[in-house]
């Protein structure tokens, strides 16, 4: 009738140390948290156990659950909550932990403490405590052999109970922690941290179609031209290109331009509508080149520093080989014809969706984990996934993991303009980045609102959002009708609000901003079905203001984290101001996002010191200024320039600085 | 190198819907939600799949997760929120959890709607339509067969195009979710629900110490005058008597009255130090009756609708049999002693703590257990537990389930008055109630803020809070220098506040507020050390309006449950005014806390319709009234009663309840 209490399941039934609320944890550790290599894990607990006992912890972490952790000693910070930090120095799938047990050493200190000034008999617990220390002392390492043994040595000589100074300092303390028996430890939950590479973090994404980037409007662009436009998005600062899909385009039902449903033999379709006779997702299009030239892009790509991100849109067009080789990975209906894509009543019939839930489920899956690995093994470390969210999260979750477990420096962007459960969903599946609703948060109110909601730390803990001006599909209304200035404020917002951003050009920086009709979000003559040239020399272009945004990001530490950031009050509600620092200094940007109107505005710096001058540098205009007081007047002009990005530098010398001094 | 995708663990890699923010849930479900028997558990969940597709699903219980469950659909809210109530009807442990799938039959009625009043061609939809009828009718119950056949065929009449309407409405949609296939469901992990009887949530308790119980000035009392004292604890109303420890006391380092170091040998010792040669937690104390008097005092108990609560104090004096049968359970010094409880430098020599540690845990978990089901096997089902949070956390969680699995009618009372993380430990554990922080809550503001805090929904689903007015340990300084207008307070706040109340009697209706001595909160001449007498009868005693409060307790639903409590404005900072609502009624109280002044205060009642009248009831006074408007004035004598328990009645007839009318 009675069960054993080993029947709970638990390897040891002594533990009395209580583990509550570890943080950071998504949903409960269910989900990963991500951070960068280097980039620091905070972790605190609540931790106790019953009666008056102290307890004592580590925080661990190691490769899996299995192996020995390094370990970090918990550190009280008030009642029962406690601290420590990791920093992850290898890229991959980590895991962390706390162990905590009864810290006997410590409960002895406070009673024999307070029971000596109380002037009670502490003669049994001073042989307690050295038998504390000698237990401890054979455990040691051999270098704390002999303080341990001095300080029991100490406890035995007549008089001790007046000297218990003698052992309850923090050095004590310190190396009975590190030889402590550790017995009847609670064990937490391994929680996983995937450590990526610095870019997860801080990314400047250039997006360009390669049919468009020939210098001779004569003819498409390749492969080569790419490889030779890698010069200009390099000079411009940033530090990842990425172009939409390379591969074969199918022809049935192709696409003309501006979306036209039928499509002239001249028409080169959607670079979306994956696979033809030529191959599917693992083949070039042939009219971009070869894979030498591929291979000469990827390599000059890293002598610039730069990276190759490809777009990964799993769908097919009806020419794709796997239509034929693979039926099976397809829905199709009663009349014998495949599923197309549609968002009822639309159909999309040049788009064959494949069948997450297909009998063969199992090859489907593994058939795209290859098309990754095809194109890591070809030199590409970044992927833009199209829509994932119109495939089965769990795939997600299962592909991104077996690739981060092989290729840790590989990053995901997720294309997930859904709602947010969607979108976070997908982030926390192993997404290493999402783009953001930026693009529709225009007004100061909006764009304080749906920052402060994503740089919240548990929302930070697996979702970074790349905040993007436009992109082939975006044309925002913002842009479509604010002009030059418009794309001035975009830039320098995005830029500035979000460590990771992008534009997808030379159609941002040339200001090409007519969209295909009014109230439509899509590009006139858009580059999704047609060629284009672009004249990158155009006096209007906006790459010197992309070129100085990417130069400051990459000067001040405080652009390449989005944890620190924060608002601040703006007397004009047409001003955007905020916060960030790193690396010493403070960052303040101040934008108007009024792209028509002068505005005059007075900006609150809560964190100065207001009684003494501080030098203010604006890194967009270089003028310097020394400011006195937390309230300045600007005023903000379109024409000009509508925004200020300024360095805060509040060192002050003193007389006691002069070298004559002492 | 690829791993097959059933590596990840999963039974289904096909599963799409994802199911996130599963509510209540204790800890991301770490720990069980507790309800009573036919209180409704309403289950949420955060809902969706990738792409267009609809989702449906089921909330499901039953005892284990192997069980085939009671199924509830789920609805949809809002957005991705779904939602489904299922009433437990059974004591015990149970489970829920979700279960969802691409609800195939939703997906096809929306899209085939939609294209349909597009003007799309659907024929092959309709011929998708008619295969799930089909597909259905073979799996739906019997009743259900004709409705899905008779739906199918109508596909198949020319025009069905035009007559979609006749298989989308909502009984297809029912008939298509019960025969639904539920291919590649998700399912939930299963949460544990508690299922408790209903005096775990609405409950009197009634403590009196037996010894003090003797009709006779001349000798102490016995379990037989208990039993002849039972009918005085029904008469007030309560439904628990509560009696400290009724085991044989030690001898050795006996207390004295008043907590004395040094006890005379007819003093009777503390009934916590447990144990002497007559045995200990499975004997009775000699001098307190026979187990025929102890199974003659469970008899009466039960025929008076009174259930009797043990203390259950896991402890042992100096002369428990285990200190010499089980030394191992205790832990030792240097010298051989034992180590007696402490909180240094203080040292509670009558005392041995037992040593959860111990390398005989296995058998002390046991023998622990033994304690209890030994009780319950002589008819206790309500058990008190003296201090477990001096006691391993694991040991309560392990003990508690075990008892729960076997009796789950037996309720425990966790006596943690220790910081929040620990005294919700304990409730997250397995503890059926606790007691709370009330005593020392005593102004408006810290009784608003602490009932808030204990009655979020978050809270009670793992905590339900008992309030007592006082306990043997706990004489309050309001009660002490209030005088009898504080106790009555007191007893109106907690009768009130909460569905769970507690009073130690008869000191607390006869108003024995002398402390040991000034800043204490101990009772001179406290029970705990010293037999007392009572004389029931007295005129000042309290009694009628604990009965009154008992009575108005039973009679008015709203008044067991915590879950509607809602503070309502007053404008005199000394008077707390509640409303609870249930059963139909709206009960709002009104006490002033200051016992020695006379209140006016003007009350609002936001929630009543103030352009018409309405009656309210004041059950303390009996009086009634008919109000009109939000706001009205009160006052409040401490000398005759400082509060007013309202009933409201809003039902208004009207001419057409008159019975001519029509």
């Amino acid at each position: 009738m009675f069960h054993h209490p080993g029947a709970m399941g638990d390897s040891d039934l002594r533990s009395r140390v209580v583990l509550e609320s570890i943080r950071p944890a998504v949903d409960g550790g269910r989900y990963p948290i991500k951070r960068t290599l280097h980039e620091p894990v905070e972790v605190s607990v609540q931790m106790f156990a019953d009666g008056h006992d102290r307890v004592a912890g580590d925080l661990c972490f190691a490769g899996t659950e299995h192996d020995d952790p390094l370990r970090v000693p918990l550190r009280k910070v008030t009642g029962d909550l406690h601290c420590a930090v990791f920093v992850p120095d290898a890229l991959g799938i980590q895991r962390y932990w706390i162990e905590a047990w009864i810290d006997r050493w410590a409960t002895w200190c406070d009673g024999s403490a307070k029971k000596a000034a109380a002037g009670v008999d502490i003669a049994v617990e001073l042989q307690e405590g050295m038998a504390m220390l000698r237990d401890a002392s054979v455990r040691a390492a051999p270098q704390h052999r002999a303080a341990l043994d001095r300080a029991a040595a100490a406890l035995k000589e007549p008089g001790a109970a007046h000297r218990l100074e003698l052992v309850l300092g923090p050095h004590i303390a310190e190396l009975m922690h590190a030889a402590s028996e550790r017995r009847h430890a609670t064990r937490s939950e391994a929680h996983e941290v995937w450590v990526e590479p610095e870019r997860a973090r801080f990314c400047a994404w250039y997006e360009l179609f390669p049919r468009s980037a020939s210098p001779d409007p004569a003819r498409p662009g390749t492969l080569q031209d790419v490889t030779r436009r890698l010069e200009y998005v390099a000079e411009l600062g940033f530090d990842t290109v990425y172009l939409p899909p390379v591969h074969p385009i199918g022809r049935t039902k192709r696409k003309g331009p501006n979306n036209a449903l039928v499509a002239a033999p001249e028409d080169p379709g959607s670079p979306w509508a994956i696979g033809s006779a030529e191959g599917g997702h693992l083949a070039l299009h042939p009219e971009l080149g070869t894979w030498e030239d591929f291979r000469a892009l990827v390599e000059r790509a890293e002598s610039l520093n730069l990276h190759v991100a490809l777009d990964v849109a799993f769908q097919c067009s009806p020419d794709h080989p796997w239509v034929h080789e693979h039926p099976e990975w397809f829905r199709h209906r009663p009349d014998g014809s495949i599923h197309t894509a549609e968002n009822p009543p639309k159909r999309y019939e040049d788009i064959y969706p494949l069948d997450f839930e297909s009998p063969d489920a199992g090859e489907l899956w593994n058939a795209l984990l290859n098309v990754f690995t095809f194109w890591i093994e070809r030199g590409v470390r970044s992927f833009r996934v199209d829509n994932p969210h119109t495939k089965s999260f769990r795939f997600w979750a299962w592909v991104i993991r077996r690739i981060k477990e092989m290729h840790p420096d590989v990053i995901f962007l997720s294309e997930a303009f859904a709602r947010p459960n969607v979108a976070r969903h997908l982030a926390k599946s192993g997404f290493t980045q999402s783009y953001g609703y930026f693009p529709w948060k225009n007004g100061r109110g909006e764009i304080e609102e749906y920052f402060r909601e994503i740089t919240r730390p548990e929302v930070l803990d697996y979702m970074r959002t790349s905040s993007w001006t436009n992109t082939p599909d975006i044309l925002t209304e913002y842009l479509q009708w604010g002009g030059r200035p418009a794309a001035v404020i975009r830039a320098i917002l995005a830029a500035t609000l979000s460590a990771s951003w992008g534009v997808y050009g030379p159609a941002f920086e040339l200001v090409d901003v007519r969209p295909r009709q009014a109230g439509s979000e899509e590009y006139l003559d858009s580059e999704k079905y047609q060629v284009r040239h672009w004249n990158l020399n155009a006096s209007h272009s906006l790459a010197p203001l992309l070129k100085r945004l990417n130069e400051i990001r990459r000067t001040y530490p405080a652009f390449h984290s989005d944890r620190t950031l924060e608002f601040l009050p703006a007397s004009d509600p047409a001003v955007v101001a905020h916060r960030k620092s790193g690396g010493g200094r403070t960052l303040v940007t101040v934008v108007s996002v009024d792209p028509h109107g002068v505005r005059e505005t007075e900006l609150e710096l809560p964190f100065v010191d207001g009684t003494r001058p501080y030098q203010v540098h604006d890194l967009l205009s270089d003028e310097r200024y020394l400011w006195t007081g937390q309230r300045q007047r600007l005023r903000l002009d379109p024409a000009s320039m509508p925004a200020r990005v300024f360095v805060i530098r509040e060192e002050h010398r003193s007389e006691s600085d002069f070298e004559y001094w002492t």
